[in-house]
């Protein structure tokens, strides 16, 4: 193996492996990336035997050849190289040589055979969805799907089939329980879902660092308990969770009788500054929902209280209400409009949050007891 | 108390205060700031009772009084404030109001008479250094002192008096045994000195955020074992620690015979790269020096290897020593010149590093011993 190959897009391609690799694993070939270099470019390959990963980049391979190295040392060095091109060889023992300019280093590394071997996949059926869209399903769910829930089933996020003015739509769908968000997009193709696909946390996060914002389309394939994303040079694949995400439906609220239009920055902004003063994700936070103004209060014995008034336009009665305002900041954080609506029923009813002048999510909140 | 001040005023004023407090005490007010409205502006007090800052703000002041609260709190609520002026306001049970635009929060507090008592300070003499001088007398020096060695006299900043072509200088030196950093500036004044005289790391720290690279001169004044800095606005004493600094004069070494001058940048830069192969601090790095360059080397079983060569102009004959690279990566940080030049004597001797452009400092590493 002998390739020359530019710093800056080796270092890119090393930073979407990072992700992918497990540091604190026994087996210490999963923290490592199996380099490939082949006619035509180098082919990077990273696994934890549940998600995997295969990136192509384009190089000027004299001498094609396989190893494996560790995936974090050889991302550190690439950085730090002083010349924008580098050349990766092969030495003795398995060694890799990384040199550029005046500087040369040498990682340990292990023969291609033993990489372990990457997760099956058979595909059933594909869409194509704008990667964009995409990014903004995973960004909208990835932060309500439950952290280490007994209920296994609320571990990931479920993926469904709509039909929508006869426009074929997936939709994501998280909760843990005190909130639930979903969100949808156009997809073309054949949507292969069965009950029991959850996406899991490392999958997504993995996703959320590959995908950008253009409006190209990316690939979605289903298989057997596993799901594919290609894009051009790049494949990311990763087992579902087998689990029965519950029939969230039946939470979302549809008898509502008040509705709070407000400026979502102006709204963010504010539970920013509630945030500095509850520490606890316990804490129920007052909105008092009036003609002008949600009042939004924390009160506190021997600490900090805070007040703040946010305007807003209000359809239906007066109404005050308990939320853990965390969540409604997680919300406001991922909508990508100028307004934001919250519509009531009562003070302990869910809350459901919507962009009014999108229709592609909506978020429900539980509302909490006040004292 | 009542006030109206600019946000970014009395958050700078905060952000200054922060370094002072001691947030993991048993004594709640050592986190405290003392608030005190007076005419003419409100001022800021805070002590850990080793060091003390006071700092005056200016401030329109509608009703004067004092209180103190928790200052970390206070802090990141006046950054988050929606408008640029602020009003401060004492309300019933020692709890401070904070209002900008329609937010508005309180914060417990207590009374000015329970702030526990500054740290006395009775003047000997006192001098003028410039600004900039000072900072650099600190970042030069710092981070040579011992952390917390059982050798008490290496825990802080050996303050000492110079006479140069008859010119007062005030030179700092610290030592932590491995290596030595000692830097000086011209002092105009009475400096007033006595031996044991350590600044201790916490004040270090401190006067490296209060002070700027400006020209104009701030006042430095001695008293019975502690030190007063004065800037305008600004005033921050500490006690020093009574501790008895070696004799480095003796390890500055005065035979050498091998000189290298290097770009300091490059070499900067190479040992940078240095530290992402050496994790452990006492691993000695190879320094071939040749005619031409240094050879930088890291040899390691079943780790990373490296070499690097960094252009250099030699005096004397080629050498070879062993380093810890971070000491070296430490100076080279500090010091402001293009060029960096090592004095050598033999493999074992100390190494003196300066900037050959610049007198006001220098450095000794000594070597380690190669495998």
């Amino acid at each position: 193996m002998d390739i020359y190959i530019d710093r800056d897009e080796l270092s890119r391609g090393l930073a979407r492996v990072q992700g992918v690799i497990e540091r604190r694993s026994t087996h210490p070939l999963l923290s490592h990336v199996l380099l490939h270099a082949r006619e035509g470019g180098l082919r990077l390959t990273a696994t934890d035997t549940e998600v995997a990963f295969i990136g192509d980049l384009a190089a000027n391979v004299s001498q094609t050849g396989q190893l494996t190295v560790e995936a974090s040392n050889l991302f550190q060095i690439v950085r730090a190289m002083p010349e924008a091109t580098v050349q990766l060889s092969r030495t003795a023992n398995h060694r890799l040589q990384i040199q550029s300019g005046r500087t040369s280093f040498e990682l340990p590394g292990f023969p291609a055979e033993e990489f372990p071997a990457l997760p099956a996949f058979d595909q059933r059926g594909s869409v194509k969805v704008a990667e964009r869209e995409l990014l903004r399903l995973i960004e909208q769910t990835h932060f309500a799907v439950a952290a280490d829930d007994i209920r296994y089933g609320l571990n990931g996020v479920h993926m469904e089939e709509r039909v929508v003015d006869g426009e074929q739509r997936l939709r994501f769908v998280a909760t843990d329980g005190h909130r639930l968000s979903s969100a949808e997009t156009a997809a073309e193709g054949a949507l292969h879902l069965t009950p029991r696909m959850l996406v899991p946390k490392k999958a997504l996060a993995v996703m959320k660092k590959l995908l950008g914002r253009s409006d190209e389309k990316v690939e979605l394939a289903f298989g057997e308990g596993a799901v594919r994303l290609s894009m051009p040079g790049q494949t990311f694949w990763f087992r579902l969770l087998d689990g029965e995400f519950p029939d969230y439906e039946a939470v979302v609220p549809s008898d509502n009788k008040v509705f709070a239009l407000l400026d979502r920055n102006a709204l963010l902004a504010a539970l920013r500054r509630v945030s500095i003063v509850v520490s606890e994700r316990s804490k129920a936070v007052r909105f008092a929902f009036g003609e002008d103004a949600v009042q939004i209060q924390v009160q506190q014995v021997d600490r900090a209280d805070m007040k703040e008034d946010v305007p807003l336009e209000l359809q239906g009665a007066p109404i005050t209400v308990g939320f853990n305002a965390r969540y409604l900041q997680d919300i406001l954080t991922v909508l990508e409009g100028d307004r934001v609506r919250l519509s009531l029923a009562h003070p302990l009813a869910p809350c459901l949050v919507e962009d009014p002048d999108a229709s592609g999510a909506f978020f429900v909140v539980m509302p909490m007891r006040l004292d």
